[in-house]
């Protein structure tokens, strides 16, 4: 603990059994960034090495992720509130906040040298957030004490600390993506912009002459910037046909004059502006997953070099690392891996059983940690432990063959559909009432009979994902259901909301009938494949739409009400009578408002889907000034154009549709699946071909894919073949993942399966110039690239 | 005219010199085949191959194409009629159309082979349509007659003349990979629906039984069929916000439902859909490019037997073609090719001067005819010729050099921004009508001035859009402006179609300044350049618009009536009680119907562009039956989903913003762009690359890049060396297509410059596997491929 950092000479005087704590704690850090794709330059002291693998430590991450939520959950509790609290409260729990992202930001700065701190934008930019927050909240304090009308902006902050915080690295390269893309996108707007301006001025001297009258007899085209307004709406598609009405009803030429116009705007503009947008983000991602994998084997080249030295003495001249510290190295980086997995990870660098891995095989690690491995056991039923004789009973047998027959899945198909259409059918009637539990007893029945036969841990393990959704599934309806019961007899009483759970709970059980499909199976299976990707992407939604909500909170709150009672006379107008008679107030979008953060939050939503979203912004610009279009305007630029479309434009979807399976059956599946396959397949035999071949690894061609697999490979990883061969299979690996207890069967010798991060890795693992694939999407992928390779560019 | 085809050896005999017409009319045969990509199995009999060049002959297709447009445009007289005519006078006519199809189709018999004939499908699809076309018109006319009510339903099957005449095999093409699509479209479709069906399911539940009611009264989620109407619409996103309202007006929670549909089914299903649709369109055009390079080459390489023997044995042993039966070859296939044109061809083919082509160098020739080449001869101007102690005065050459300056072209921005701005001021004042007469006065001068420096051929030349555009507006504004004051000054009477016109052109002329700024200037050269591929995108779209205005007709001909005068009682449901009330009527939808044909596709168009097509499928439903919104489900389905949406979709646009003047200034331009240079020049490089090389053309490489175009080139082509200099700079080269006249001097020595048909042979030319790239959109680029690769795989 009291040794600093020694000179070479020094360190090789040690030996080789006296490899200090300090070196592989020091190389631990270099892995571990490595392999979590980090790219901060710490401070290699000893101390500030300790310090730094403390600042990475998952509950300190942990913790600072609950304190920037808790700071983002404030609004609903500040005014304009959802639930009213005390002024000082939501402040003190913000006092609160600062100081833990203060503290972190004092542990980041004892880790890096100074001067590296001090010219890293994002440190700035969190000093600049605390001391804003803080001095807005001493003034807020101080006028609201006066009672003074007070503004809390420091508010539109506070989305920004996700993305300034260490951990940030994935939204501050999404940003970065589409901060790179506006210089781009800026001329192609002003194009769009000027062809907007032309046609409004054509339709202003065509139409303002004609004293022609809208649906709801006001003016049409009357003045220049309704005009532009009207015909930006147009664009999103949001008021067709109702713009186009009034002039086709004068004289159908006009008709003319609105489809060339949603030609050239709303369909050939938009599709230039996507494609600019997204073809950068995707010039982006490749130059990040780039510079990402060097600095990656850069990091752990120093890992090796560090490490090294000790064993470069007594060996035969080229740098090794002996398996005695690489164990060490590996117990540091993931404190809680298995023994078998260490195991498997050594059998892998170490292929040609030296007892020590050379520089080329010890970079690999970091991305060899990354593989997750499934290890599935094989134990035996605890029933066949308790009472052999009963279970291993010829009645038993049969009953365990029976559940394990296809006929068991497909009866249980056939009672999904029924269910179906009990559910369908009036719940009134008492017949009904009792199929219902009727149908939960089979449900349960179903489970059970699983767990007679398969053992209850492989049934639950982490990846059966239906197992678990079916099992949730049928115990919360039983407890809702005999809830709702007991409350129904005991005094006629139900409880609306339990009855709407026990309705839910009932139509998702109908879901599972998908798992039966094999096609639906694997869609879904590859949509919840894409599901962390769209995590990020998420965070990046919900960084901008908190920044629209804080302001449109400061800007409309109390503007429009909302009244439950319908039939008070303010609620036709929204309780402002500058709406009455306004579409808004017709359509009975009073409750569109910003008058709390979690309406401000739906009304953002519907403001993405982008329909009506002209009637919405009239109804506020009425209650405010008609300049409040440009927030709404500015709301879809941002949002819908720049971030969201993007990111559902991208080809990745199709990967959802291209299985091997249905290769098989229809030979039209695209070269996407085949070149996937590919790559994936490389990924899991490069380990030991880059080891065993002296020069670089040849070029991946057909021979070496899955069906030179079984071919005797390097003694002592037979079970790394079984394992390649079933993710070249992955249709029946994936099966094993389904619950149809056939597959489950615990006498499966299946010893490793790669899992759904795997890809993660194949995707970080090929050479930079194949990634990724030209056909790879924008946002998604970035996002994608972002969670496996995490790299931070420090700006 | 009367020598029938001779067998080799008599042919032999007849020595270099005889060679004989017929031998040269099969070659040309081939060669025109192989450079519109047809892919006509026709008899090589000379009098069949006679017949065969006439099909094929332009005014053949262009009366063709006449009578096709013909039989579609009856649908304007036919009842329900835009301009009503008796009906023998429609069916007349049809009948002469028919027996136009039928002569053509006879004509086609009789150069095909009959087996060849009866096997390919498109002939059988045309026998049947004529066939039942005359059938229907029989009974038609029967019934009619007996004064029964008849229907014309063989009208459906006008549009599929389109897609079975010779000609139309772009249209099969996008429809055969539609109709590959579809099975890959079907799973995913099934899953989509069964998640819509679940949502229904559980809306049901949860909404039905609370009484809530829409915003227009209606009761809110009391059916399942009317529950998976509404959610189908949301998915399209037509009626959100609305259909939500009332729920979450109920309770703020029911939001999250609401959310989670329009997120799973909307944002993820209506992507992965896409993506299916595009990828399998991406590479199905892979496999059409492929076949259609291997059937051009195969055609040439028969071109070449037939031509290559005679001098087989004069020469060296290698087969040749000789010079003289090249050039009778070419003027052959190109009647009115210039001798200019022709003597590149042959310099481009024949670069080592041996007087003769061998078969590398004669395979091109396809490609080398598909090269637009543009002679800019430089002639002196008339007024030089005329007068020229006059023209090349001092005060003369001074204002030539005035016109030519930047700030002429800068002075005419400034007036055109400053027109922009009267036109938007009231032009009731007579200073506005004065200003007019102004404006109208300097554009025409800046014309006049131009052509007197430029000589007016080059001015007028075919690839001077924006000349063209100028000086049409210009005129025809001048021609309207001038009858509208002569009307106005005879009775004060106006007409508001001579206004409007006027206006336009006005409006019109403002888009002349995009010209002027550069990076504006290539946007809109690329999108021009786009067009033409729209074209067959038009053409299927036509296709389906017709079959659905057709079909929509005949179901709902009659039943929703527009009144002109808004004060008629009727005019509030539109002439139908059943719309009484319904959104339909409330929004003034009356004149969207099927009552004509016009109307129809207008209304078509608005269900294409999506955005209340609910309302309009709504009253359609209202006044006919619920199963009325068929109809319109499938037409969403086949156009929007399928068609128009991956139409537009495609990564091409970007191309409109990627130009290498851009690049220079910002360094972030797209790898699309550099792809696609590359592939530009390697067509500029390849014809003697080729020829040189010895082996198969190396593969493209930097080195071989504009950089080294300066190099000295092989004899004789400096002109083609000029040529590619000028390509790989296009925008130097398309600065000359603009109407600054600096740039039209016809002093520049530029003999021949690229223009945009260059693109299309490019993408043809390359190797397959190099095509199309892997971010070539679907259709677009399908349609694309299309134009310029023009085979017929027969089904």
């Amino acid at each position: 603990m009291t040794s600093t950092s020694s000179s070479p000479d020094e360190r090789a005087r040690d030996g080789q059994d006296a490899q200090s704590k300090e070196d592989l704690e020091l190389a631990s850090a270099y892995v571990s960034d490595a392999q979590y794709n980090r790219n901060i330059f710490f401070d290699t002291s000893p101390p500030a090495v300790r310090l730094y693998l403390l600042y990475n430590r998952r509950p300190a991450q942990v913790l600072l992720y609950f304190f920037i939520v808790l700071d983002l959950s404030l609004a609903v509790f500040e005014e304009p509130a959802v639930v009213p609290l005390p002024a000082w409260a939501p402040m003190l729990a913000e006092l609160l906040c600062l100081h833990v992202f203060a503290l972190r930001l004092v542990h980041y700065a004892k880790v890096i040298p100074r001067d590296k701190f001090w010219k890293d934008p994002k440190n700035i930019c969190m000093i600049a957030i605390l001391a804003l927050t803080l001095a807005d909240m001493i003034i807020y304090g101080a006028l609201h004490a006066a009672g003074c009308y007070a503004l809390r902006w420091s508010r539109v902050l506070r989305p920004l600390l996700l993305v300034n915080v260490t951990e940030g690295r994935q939204l501050r390269r999404a940003f970065r993506s589409i901060r790179n893309a506006l210089p781009q996108i800026f001329s192609v707007f002003l194009l769009f912009i000027f062809s907007i301006l032309i046609f409004s001025l054509m339709a202003l001297k065509l139409f303002s002459k004609r004293d022609l009258k809208t649906s709801d007899g006001s003016p049409y085209f009357s003045n220049y910037a309704d005009a532009v307004f009207d015909l930006y709406v147009l664009v999103t598609t949001a008021n067709s046909p109702d713009v186009m009405m009034p002039a086709y009803d004068a004289s159908s030429a006009f008709a003319v004059f609105f489809i060339v116009y949603i030609l050239v705007n709303t369909f050939i503009f938009m599709s230039v502006f996507l494609a600019v947008v997204f073809n950068n983000y995707k010039k982006y991602l490749k130059e990040e997953v780039r510079q990402l994998v060097r600095a990656k084997r850069h990091k752990m080249a120093r890992a090796f070099a560090v490490l090294q030295e000790h064993r470069h003495q007594g060996g035969d001249g080229e740098p090794l690392v002996s398996r005695a510290i690489w164990s060490r190295l590996v117990r540091l980086v993931q404190p809680n891996i298995s023994h078998a997995h260490t195991e498997l990870l050594w059998s892998v660098s170490d292929d040609r059983n030296r007892g020590a891995v050379d520089k080329r095989a010890f970079v690999q690690l970091a991305d060899l940690l990354n593989i997750q491995v499934m290890t599935l056991k094989s134990r035996p039923h605890p029933l066949g432990r308790l009472c052999p004789a009963f279970y291993r009973s010829a009645p038993s047998r049969l009953l365990r063959r029976l559940v394990r027959h296809r006929a068991f899945a497909a009866a249980y198909d056939l009672i999904i559909v029924i269910n179906a259409v009990f559910i369908g059918l009036d719940e009134d009637k008492p017949s009904v009432g009792n199929a219902e539990w009727a149908f939960l007893a089979l449900y349960l029945l179903e489970i059970l009979l699983k767990l007679y036969v398969v053992e209850p841990r492989s049934f639950f393990a982490a990846h059966r994902f239906w197992n678990w959704f079916d099992t949730i599934i049928v115990v919360c309806a039983l407890v809702a259901t005999v809830v709702n019961a007991a409350l129904e007899s005991s005094g006629g009483y139900t409880s609306r909301q339990i009855l709407d759970i026990v309705f839910i709970l009932r139509v998702l059980r109908l879901i599972r009938v998908v798992d039966s499909v094999k096609r639906f199976r694997t869609i879904i299976n590859t949509l919840i494949r894409i599901g962390p990707a769209i995590l990020t992407f998420g965070q990046l939604i919900l960084v901008v739409y908190y920044v629209f909500a804080v302001a449109g909170m400061e800007l409309f709150k109390g503007r429009v009400k909302f009244y439950q009672d319908a039939g008070d006379p303010a609620a036709a107008d929204c309780g402002n009578p500058l709406l009455r008679g306004s579409a808004f107030a017709r359509l009975g979008y009073c409750k569109n408002n910003f008058n709390d953060v979690l309406s401000a939050f739906v009304l953002l939503v519907q403001l993405t889907v982008v329909n009506q979203w002209h009637v919405l912004s009239s109804g506020f610009a009425a209650v405010t000034h008609k300049a409040a279009r440009i927030y709404f305007v500015l709301f879809h630029i941002t949002v819908v154009i720049i971030i969201v479309k993007p990111f559902f434009w991208s080809t990745r979807w199709t990967r959802a549709t291209c299985t091997p399976s249905w290769r098989r059956r229809s030979r039209s599946c695209g070269s996407a699946w085949r070149r996937r396959r590919r790559r994936r397949t490389t990924t899991w035999w490069t380990p030991w071909r880059r080891a065993t071949a002296s020069g670089p690894p040849p070029k991946q061609s057909r021979a070496t894919n899955p069906s030179s697999c079984s071919k005797s490979p390097p003694k002592g990883i037979e079970r790394w073949t079984r394992c390649c061969s079933a993710c070249s299979r992955p249709t029946r690996s994936r099966r094993t993942s389904t619950s149809t207890p056939t597959l489950t069967t615990p006498t499966e010798t299946l010893p490793i399966r790669p899992s759904a991060p795997l890809e993660t890795f194949s995707a970080v693992k090929c050479d930079p110039p194949d990634l990724p694939p030209t056909s790879t999407p924008p946002l998604l992928a970035l996002v994608h690239a972002c969670r496996s390779a995490d790299i931070d560019r420090g700006d």
